[in-house]
């Protein structure tokens, strides 16, 4: 940022721009910071071998005495998730609703970073100063997770809102309806501009209440003989508390599987966010002592990821509980794009077994967390923004909510589509362009944190496709003879056995380049690894139409 | 096959079942059989590095003196995309209509082996004798390209109908309805047992009408105000006769572009499956020399393929188009299942270059090619058959499809889901299952027919998440000490430069490790490289928590 910043507002995004995922949205006003959420993101297809990504915070440790904090909206893994590693290079308070800093708590346990993280609660009749010049409240909004914010930065240039992930849900499970008249109050207050939810900026009209999937999954309870098997998000205590409410109507016991599913009911119900009836529950162990009508299970693996409890259940490999012919399985959720395949294949397999599958293909089992068109025209037209900043979303979910904007009336030169890292500068009720912030993806891989780039990644890439040829030869220090190989081994390019002929002919070919690179003289090693190269790339694309991986490795001895 | 095949007929697939692609049904009376369709399949996610998947013939290759020919119902690749392989193993003579023979002819005119090819062209009125037990008649059907054809096989035993893949259309672009008529007087003469498409067998309703793409595509001419760029699939003639009469209708120079889609054009003008007024057509090279509102594009890559011409347009790579902020993209398809967050890059994109795009998630420009429940249905009910084997799709749409019969009246012991290689056996009017016959995935990579399998693929996943570690080693072979290394070479792992010591470490691991080994005086190299491995693998687990393949190999001087 620019040395002069006196009177000035920044508003810009670290992470959560032309992507879904790992967001990191950041108010700024002089040497006051503030930081909303802090997500991970999963790996895309090309990030091989990569467990998750979080955003470069570059910006933020190189100004960590002015950060005030990290506010969080909620408890979703693409708004918290990144906080472990976060908080080991920027030790500042965070601020959450009670759900989301049970589940925050729960992370920074595990992380050993629980007692050296400043943390506040925080609720809709909170004020926090932060800062000499910031001061965020908070209204309440409905996701598929409870608890959720959004939240208002008052600054000396206007007001900020970030509305977090949200619907309108106007018969929400628990009954906590959005601060709809806080959201029309801080509109009519004024505000300078509102960054809002482009998830569904692309889906006509209002998001469906989580309640109809409810009544959805009773319907299925009620005509079930035998047992009933729920799986869906872990996250959406909504509906785990709808299924629970199911077991209680219908006379089931209910178990609960899958490590995160086990954690969030703890959690939640622990803070009063799950009713539980205190006989409902029971351990997994008991499933086979009831009769399977007296029997439902609730699990994670929803989405057909291959170690989790459905998946498992599936394929006949999980410990506890086996699905019978006849049982029902419920999937209440609906593919992340990139996962219809692998929830095909559980859907595939528990039919096999003689289950009764109901899934969002043919049956209304799973309603979205967040707000269609018509949601999202009500918000703009609660918040009457003078300046509005599409946000979480893809590139065109960001556009389609731009129109949206245009269409309630915000003014087209007021609406700014940004990218991760590009600053909206706001001083003297005007906006504008300001300096660009260091941005970008940081690659998680077991524990290295940014280790894997470009490189790895593209050799990961060229190993994935045609695997590699390892070719060693040692040669005399003395005169440069060979005095053994060249040896070549391979692994993921040709089944060895099938094709001993291939790798002999390789072989007298790397023999030949060799003898020729000793008649020419070629001494330096780099240019005797390229000819090996060169030579066999050739050979094996003319025989095989593949390319390799070749690694030529030369001893002396 | 057991011997005593008296008097009975079989019907099985060697592809097409619990998967979409590489269609492959075979129906065998006795000594005569006869091959319907003979299709490819794209890789699965987890075939790293394979191009395409073809079924196992190996049955038909060792009967392959009683096979009468390959009937192929359309020219879609997974009816008869594994022919270029299929025909070398097996030369019989191919049946197809006019235009699903003129694609085919490409296909092998390619592969070399057009020539060696008995070819025969059928339409709806042909009558084929395979053998002498087997008569192939046709009826047409309407699909997602033109020409396309169900096969009704006449055997002692009864008819066994086929009905490729299909919809109802009965607005049909081109004027080719279906032959209903047809269907009903073979449903009243009497069906033994049908085959049916099961793609959209979980989709209610009807699929609607191909005009009804074609109204939305006019529409968008109407309003464009410069260049219309369409993206659909090559093989949708009747789509991009639409584009054709589109341009037509509002004064625009059409410009073909993108492989396969020249190719499709040619073929189907030549045959006449495509009317294009004689001056319509331009160069590509002619489009910058009209002005924009008088220029369209049709183009490959309606999946977001990386390689194709929408992808090369979208990323402003692409030789002969630029498109100009102001143009319009019209992406007239829908995602195949995998493809999605392709698209959704290639909409992105276009959007950042400030063309206005036109795609399925917002807009009417798709319809599928394959009938919904009530099709299916219809199709059921004018076949009225004894026995049902629902095709062409994974478990749960053939089983979904088995309920659609169950519902129109085709008794529940009557139908067969069967996999792969079941076979169904008939006599005396009677159904049960026969004997199993071989089958299975071939793999094809580059010229490698088969030579790729579990274990290379399995080598390829291992090196693509955390890629490789090479560690040599040149020993004496007179008294086995170390002349040489040990050398660590990593590729796909960390980058080097930032992980020098953490590879320091390593060595000194298998320093060590081998120092142990020949104190114990370890001499079998297996152990000793086992040895290696396993304490590197500990200690980088250790350090990364990544499991890298490590390659360990021992030279002797």
């Amino acid at each position: 940022m620019t040395k002069n910043q006196r009177g000035k507002l920044y508003v810009f995004a670290l992470g959560g721009l032309d992507e879904i995922g790992k967001n990191m949205y950041v108010v700024q006003y002089e040497n006051d910071i503030v930081v909303i959420d802090s997500g991970l993101m999963f790996p895309e297809e090309d990030m091989l071998g990569i467990d998750i990504v979080i955003p470069d915070i570059t910006y933020l440790v190189e100004n960590r005495e002015k950060v005030r904090g990290i506010i969080l909206t909620h408890g979703h893994e693409d708004h918290i998730g990144g906080l472990p590693y976060i908080l080991r290079q920027l030790n500042v308070p965070i601020f959450a609703t009670k759900l989301t800093m049970g589940l925050v708590e729960h992370k920074l346990r595990e992380a050993h970073l629980l007692n050296d993280t400043k943390r506040h609660v925080i609720n809709n009749q909170s004020e926090i100063k932060l800062g000499s010049h910031l001061k965020a409240t908070f209204f309440n909004t409905n996701h598929s997770i409870p608890d959720s914010v959004g939240v208002c930065i008052e600054t000396p240039e206007g007001a900020v809102v970030h509305t977090g992930d949200f619907k309108f849900d106007l018969t929400p499970v628990g009954g906590r309806v959005a601060d709809m008249h806080k959201m029309a109050e801080i509109g009519k207050k004024g505000v300078l501009c509102l960054l809002s939810d482009s998830t569904n900026a692309e889906r006509p009209g209002f998001t469906g209440s989580e309640r109809t999937v409810g009544d959805g999954i009773k319907e299925v309870f009620r005509k079930a003989k035998q047992r009933v098997i729920v799986a869906t998000f872990a996250s959406n205590i909504h509906r785990i508390q709808q299924v629970v409410d199911a077991c209680h109507t219908y006379g089931r016991k209910l178990a609960v599987v899958g490590r995160s599913m086990v954690n969030v009911v703890n959690i939640a119900s622990e803070l009063g966010y799950l009713e539980i009836p205190s006989d409902l529950l029971i351990d997994p162990d008991e499933i086979n002592h009831l009769p399977a009508n007296k029997v439902a299970v609730i699990s994670t693996g929803s989405q057909g990821e291959s170690m989790s409890a459905l998946t498992r259940m599936a394929n006949a490999s999980h410990r506890k509980v086996e699905i019978l012919p006849g049982d029902t399985v419920i999937i209440a959720a609906t593919p992340i794009p990139g996962n219809e395949k692998l929830i095909g294949r559980t859907v595939d397999q528990l039919f096999r077994i003689g289950a009764d599958v109901v899934y969002s293909t043919t049956s209304h089992v799973h309603v979205s967390g967040h707000g269609s068109q018509e949601d999202l025209k009500l918000m703009l037209s609660l918040m009457k923004p003078k300046y509005f900043i599409p946000i979480h979303g893809e590139y065109r979910m960001l556009r389609a909510h731009a129109q949206l904007a245009e269409s309630v009336g915000v003014r087209p030169e007021n609406i700014f589509i940004c990218d991760n890292g590009d600053t909206v500068e706001f001083s003297d009720g005007k906006a504008r362009y300001g300096p660009k912030i260091q941005t970008g993806k940081v690659l998680i891989d077991g524990l290295g944190v940014g280790d894997v780039g470009n490189i790895v990644l593209r050799d990961r890439k060229l190993l994935s496709q045609d695997g590699i040829l390892v070719v060693v030869v040692t040669l005399s220090k003395t005169n440069g003879t060979i005095l053994s190989g060249p040896d070549i081994i391979s692994r993921g390019f040709v089944y060895v056995r099938e094709s001993e002929q291939l790798l002999e002919e390789a072989n007298r070919i790397v023999s030949q380049t060799m003898e020729k690179c000793m008649r020419e003289q070629v001494s330096e090693w780099a240019s005797l690894k390229t000819s090996i190269r060169d030579a066999l790339s050739k050979f094996l694309f003319e025989k095989t139409r593949r390319r390799p991986m070749i690694l030529p490795i030369i001893m002396e001895v």
